[in-house]
């Protein structure tokens, strides 16, 4: 933890669209790949795609590039992507509703293993056939399903008391969608996804142009 | 564009959370902050905080430090946020459906003028008092509404044609939730917002623990 905490965030996110580019190209049958090739899939530098890489050891063959699988099993192993991770959404909303159909997910290895709500008229119901239960039940069904991932799926007021529950059902990682700060013990992750800051991308850029 | 095209897309980023603290220490009374505490709320270093603003000018008093108001202020006309931004939701679906109703875009200076959909019996419903039309009046009501964003919630495969029909109509900047790559022409700017890649920051740092 302390080690990989010194790694830039934009390595980590990097990574993943590696990883992807990676898996496609094996897949239309090309098995060696420079870093020049990943850089110009991936919006980057060369010089950045071995910068990222180098935090995690040596790969490639100078002169001749990376065997594309072995690099994609390797990135896939490092952002802990080698096993499937069941994850529990909070919230059936309409947000919950949509998380629990992104095919994003499972392609990954994600998968969607139970939806919490507290609306005495959703618990019992079904959504993209996956159940959904009262939050009174979430230590229990936590358990059951070895759930270590949490996404929080409810306004923004109810936000900080899903994440207090999660985290004492042992949930080790929170991906926050509502549109607030909450805050957990030292040793849980938290990633906050902003989809507003998003569109910000969009302005800066479009505000000079 | 050139020249911000120089700035990296984190720093951006970090514009966008530091904003945030900003407006939010000055609401509480705050009216001058320092780097350490710009810092301190946004978990990065000081140093960074101090390069993130250097790109664009010279802020702050050395030894006392920024006025929160003022900083706040140019850093969202940086990021083109001194104004409203119309935005237009492609789907009419769950994902689209959920983020015509996300509080986080208005109050940052987005609202969402239209929905979009091809299903006959979506059109002229609303979604959270939002008017659903017909993908075929997609031109005609970016130019009534004088639409320059326009948010792709479709399924991957009918992404890139709704990317086409979105530059046709004269949209300058794209979010794209679709899990697929899309393209669109240079003048364009595109946003990938992935989902999963945000599960697997958590993966990360879970799997050493």
């Amino acid at each position: 933890m302390i080690k990989k905490a010194k790694i830039p965030d934009a390595t980590i996110g990097r990574l993943s669209l590696y990883s992807r580019y990676l898996i496609e190209a094996y897949e239309k049958g090309v098995t060696t790949v420079s870093s020049q090739s990943i850089a110009d899939a991936t919006g980057v530098t060369p010089a950045q795609v071995r910068k990222d890489l180098a935090y995690f050891g040596e790969f490639g063959t100078r002169g001749v590039g990376y065997n594309s699988k072995e690099l994609y099993m390797h990135i896939m192993k490092i952002l802990g992507l080698d096993k499937r991770w069941p994850v529990a959404i909070i919230g059936a909303g309409n947000l919950g509703r949509a998380l629990s159909q992104y095919k994003g997910f499972h392609e990954r290895g994600f998968d969607i293993s139970c939806i919490f709500d507290n609306d005495p008229k959703k618990i019992g119901k079904k959504l993209s056939n996956i159940n959904i239960y009262h939050l009174d039940v979430l230590e229990e069904k936590v358990k059951e399903f070895k759930i270590e991932l949490g996404i929080i799926a409810v306004p923004a007021q109810a936000a900080q008391e899903v994440a207090d529950k999660l985290v004492k059902a042992g949930i080790r990682g929170i991906m926050n969608f509502a549109p607030i700060n909450i805050t957990v013990p030292d040793n849980i992750v938290l990633r906050r996804v902003d989809l507003s800051a998003q569109l910000e991308y969009l302005t800066y850029y479009l505000e000079e142009i």
